[in-house]
């Protein structure tokens, strides 16, 4: 019995012990009985959490081959298989029905025995294949030669074992993190044999392409399905992952008027320092002030409330202010996440209401997140749900915030009870969609869509569709690799494959511990970079006095103007960038194979990228540099600032602040609005 | 069918399903179909080495516990089960043979599918039960609450991940350590419910005490046998376990004459040092030198030649000069590993003769040992064996050595070949023995055992018959925990368990590296606790200029006359314990459990041992303290320095240097050797 389907995408072949999937004429998923490519099992996980990180361990008992195969029902698109562990005639434990979906190869699973709790995939790799995706990855791009947990959470700090930082951020606080650690992890990676891969799952995952000749994907659930699709290009590819996902609608036209100012300390000094960027020739579209519901000092550096409404002691007249401030063109922004501190009147609303999520006494579980503890507004409660909804719509959206930082979503503890009976082990993963979704509807029902822009750093399969706008999380202000400004391109390309093409960073980067303080060289660098994002915003910091501002002096400030000036003199090309995004989900910083996939120079490349189609950025990511290296792929380049042309190949260019490595293609339709950057 | 066994020790219960095996009435395996507690696998390891220090890392592919048993034969003292892992009728994969051997429950185990090569066994626990052994353990006396990779090796540099010598080790060498790693370990525990079990394997193993109710016992292939054996009490179960792996001889008598001086820098230099102890009122027993077959020096320190004879360029005279100082009554002693430098004459010979472990592609294997390169003498090759025994014989003992360090043995690079084709994964841990084992017989053919003395730091099961003597190996020259003084106490206890009931450790420790360098405070505490060890030796250290020595200063000087005469003093009482070890294998430096298993309180305690059964030491193992707080078991006992009587209980007690926490039983035999102590 030999079964065969076969169309210009996917060919599956069957017969009674045998399964095979090709893509493109490559075969992709392969079984025997003596080279079986699932594996069930059984596992016990340890988890600890310390503020956002986790340290998980597992101890898998059982591992067992699917070895036995049986072809139970055969039709045009359909194809149903039954998996058994001991012999061809033993109890099914595991059922697969492979189908086509409007060119998707949908592989749905159905687990017959519900003491399974570990599931393996392999999928067949080539050595030179290269993977990418899984989320947003901050260390590595190409995610070949490594394993990726996939589980959301703090970052760390430092990100690499190898530096001092991380082992001080380890030893204090378990927090130094490592290369894969990540607020948006997504169990879907992108293959250049062009296809991609996503496992429906929402539990813990570990994807490995360490080996030659097998990827191996692991989930702590058997997963609902997986779904392969492919592309004929790199660029249909990611229309067709965007499609699965969701695309992010288009930013308000406000957001390209210039910086968006991360500054904090109540009315009168915004104002202040509104008022000096402006007087300076800053270009400010916004004010961006996360201590509009007020602050506290803990050890980590300045904190914020976590009662999310206006506080006017904080900010006096905040309410009429925000009205002359949008009459000058200058919207504000405020922060907001979906934890509530003890200390707040909507802490005891929510209690009293039963809108936590619980311990397992029964009473509101309290999150330590430095020194005070908050509730976790349980999601799964449609209630709670609304309520918060509606106190983002009241103490947000109506209060006047054009937009905010919707922080977190990584947390949720994976022993609290939520209240539609959910293991939060297997929804942990899922949180940040939820909180992207309580966001994302708050602003559509208000019709505000379009006008109000919210940014997360948490993330995870399923919120692109929610979210209106990525921000890379808490970088080092250092130029660290795996956690300073060089870590941010990485970030924003493997968002871009993952379905995320709206990315930005905090100019300056944020977290100042165990003695990191940024200078001034690198907020300008990072400012630098900045200009070439739809999303120009700067933050403070934790410790705003540790670090350089943008009114530092007036060296600075000038250096702001001219950036800013450049930022808006690129905003008509953007816009077409974000709308691109919106339309197909083409990313707006876009690895270099997307246009030049024929270059086998650029799949490796992970420190520059392409702004649209025809900007290519390499930004400065080290100190002391007066030159950069840059490849260039074959084509017709001219520099942005000098005017001269470059034609494809590896060249060392100058890059003093304020020039960053750009280029742009010759012919470029936008060829006019670049050559004019260079008289500004 | 049911089939049931019994003695006064272990008792058997086996029916179609079940197996069940019990000791003293509680049983410690348990066999079910739904809780069987045998797995078996198949995985692939990744090895890295870096000087000693390996990196290993696990993927087991499949883990499949046994469900099926079928029992085939019952005898009197005999019972043969078969175990598959589909169901009851199918091929069997593991036989197991169940035999009484002379009180010694013997497991063996048959393994009929050859690609397994993972293996894992439970043993039944309680809560409270307490875990010993697993060979010399620096970091943990009691196992219990965590696992142990069981893989000789570099013990690491810091061995504890939240010290800064550790992480600098880490990241510049891939050599700090962790709390598990040892030059000797060994797949034997002792469980507090006087039984020990013993896992006949050579592969990695790990053994997991992590869980309340089993221990969890993994090894890289399938063992030979597991012995389990019990005793009345832990006197009579140690004196077992040497029984099992063999006894050391007793110490020869000239090493409770004095210190063992450990100096370098040629034939005058230490004759000088030697002249300058004497007329300081030191008790010397022996110079030990290193450096009598030359010298190198590099960025690690001062190390060694490595061609293992007389170097007469570095130590004129050194023949004639041996003999001068045996008159006098001065040993000398000197120093081998089982490497040869490929800079010497030795290294030359061994090549052409072919005694050379081998490199994939057939030539000499050599590793390197920091900034120089070594071969591997192969130990499965017979003529290699003896030829080295023979240089041993020649150059070492018929030059007049009366002992030496017989260092490393940990280093069998796991990727060498081997001329009796064993695969060096599975021969790895056995290198300790057949080093010990050449030592032994160099020393025994040559009718000089109890003359002869040889000193080593690695160590693996069996070995225990072969080494004269173990050191602690190299611990850093400061005060850490895991690391410095107080390692070598849970080091000798857990040793003295596993059936090598003979320790010392470096007077002082050995490394200095990244900033560590060895005070004066660091080496005379040493000197005092190591007055209660049969052994007394100082190291220079990989620096000496970075470490205080014992020729410091008068001070220093003067407290090593008065303590090695403190220690000649004991020689009588500590010659009857080394005697007791040799004849019944009861360790020299015990648990205060051995004597006290009434007291609930001595079960956890590792920083204080019974030196013999009449004298407990608790060594002042941190900085700046001139008290220190003692656990005495219920007894009447004498402060050694004061002459005042304590009862059991918690004490803090006067401990300035000179005068470490000992105390001596009233009634003790010896009493009047331990009150003149006080008038020396």
């Amino acid at each position: 019995m030999t079964y065969t389907t076969h169309d210009m995408e996917f060919s599956i072949q069957a017969s009674e012990d045998k399964l095979s999937i090709s893509w493109n004429g490559e075969s992709i998923i392969e079984h025997t009985k003596s080279n079986p490519f699932l594996y069930i099992g059984f596992g016990k996980e340890t988890v600890n959490m310390y503020r956002g990180n986790f340290e998980i361990k597992d101890y898998v008992e059982e591992r067992t081959p699917l070895r036995f195969i049986r072809i139970n029902e055969l039709e045009d698109n359909k194809l149903v298989a039954a998996f058994s562990t001991y012999n061809e005639n033993s109890l099914p434990i595991l059922y697969m029905t492979i189908r086509k979906d409007s060119g998707r190869l949908v592989i749905e699973l159905e687990n017959k025995d519900t003491t399974i709790n570990r599931f393996w995939i392999r999928i067949k790799a080539s050595k030179e294949e290269k993977i990418y995706g899984c989320g947003e990855q901050m260390s590595y791009f190409n995610l070949r030669g490594r394993n990726f947990p996939l589980w959301t959470s703090e970052p760390g700090v430092g990100r690499d074992k190898s530096t001092y930082v991380t082992w001080l951020a380890d030893v204090k606080d378990k927090a130094g993190g490592d290369y894969y650690n990540t607020n948006y992890p997504q169990p879907t990676y992108v293959s250049s044999k062009k296809y991609y891969a996503h496992v429906e799952a929402t539990a813990y995952a570990d994807f490995n392409f360490k080996n030659e000749d097998y990827h191996e994907l692991h989930t702590w659930e058997v997963p609902k399905e997986i779904v392969l699709e492919g592309a004929r290009d790199y660029l249909q590819l990611v229309e067709k992952i965007s499609a699965k996902f969701g695309r992010q609608p288009e930013l308000p036209d406000w957001v390209y008027e210039g910086v968006i100012l991360g500054v904090q300390g109540g009315t009168e000094v915004v104002d202040q320092k509104l008022i000096k960027a402006l007087e300076s020739g800053v270009k400010v579209s916004a004010l961006w002030c996360q201590d509009w519901q007020g602050k506290r000092i803990t050890s980590f550096g300045k904190r914020l409330m976590w009662n999310w409404k206006w506080n006017p002691d904080e900010y006096p007249d905040l309410d009429v202010k925000i009205k002359e401030w949008k009459e000058k063109g200058i919207r504000f922004m405020g922060y907001i996440n979906p934890y509530l501190a003890v200390e707040g009147d909507l802490f005891k609303e929510a209690e009293n209401n039963g809108y936590f999520a619980l311990n397992e006494e029964g009473n509101t579980y309290l999150v330590d997140f430095g020194e005070f503890y908050c509730g976790v507004i349980d999601f799964t409660n449609s209630e709670a749900f609304e309520w918060y909804k509606g106190v983002i719509k009241e103490h947000l959206i109506e209060f006047g915030l054009d937009g905010w930082m919707a922080d977190f979503g990584e947390y949720l503890p994976t022993d609290l009870y939520l209240s539609n009976g959910e293991p939060a082990m297997q929804k942990h993963n899922q949180w940040p969609v939820l909180w992207a979704q309580a966001n994302y509807e708050a602003v559509k029902e208000t019709g505000k869509l379009g006008e109000v822009v919210f940014f997360m750093r948490a993330g995870y399969a399923g919120f692109q569709k929610y979210c209106t706008l990525l921000w890379g999380g808490d970088q080092s202000v250092d130029f660290s690799l795996h956690d300073g400004l060089a870590s941010v391109i990485p970030a924003a390309l493997s968002s871009g494959m993952s379905g995320m093409g709206l990315h930005h960073s905090d100019i300056g980067g944020y977290t100042s511990l165990h003695g990191t303080k940024r200078n001034k060289e690198l907020l300008l660098r990072w400012l630098d970079m900045g200009v070439f994002t739809p999303f120009l915003r700067t933050h403070e910091g934790n410790r705003p006095y540790d670090c350089v501002q943008f009114d530092e002096d007036e060296e600075t400030l000038a250096h702001f103007a001219r950036m800013t000036t450049v930022f808006t003199h690129l905003a008509p090309y953007a816009k077409t960038l974000v709308a691109e995004n919106a339309k197909s989900g083409t990313p707006v910083q876009r690895p270099l194979f997307l246009h030049y996939e024929q270059d086998p120079n650029v799949y490796d490349i992970q420190y520059q990228y392409l702004y649209g189609k025809d900007v290519l950025v390499a930004p400065v990511h080290e100190e002391h540099q007066n030159t950069w290296e840059v490849y260039l792929p074959k084509d017709e380049w001219i520099h942005l600032w000098s005017g001269e042309e470059y034609s494809g190949g590896t060249y060392i260019v100058n890059a003093p602040i304020g020039e960053p490595p750009v280029f742009f293609r010759k012919n470029s339709e936008w060829k006019e609005l670049f050559h004019q950057v260079r008289s500004l």
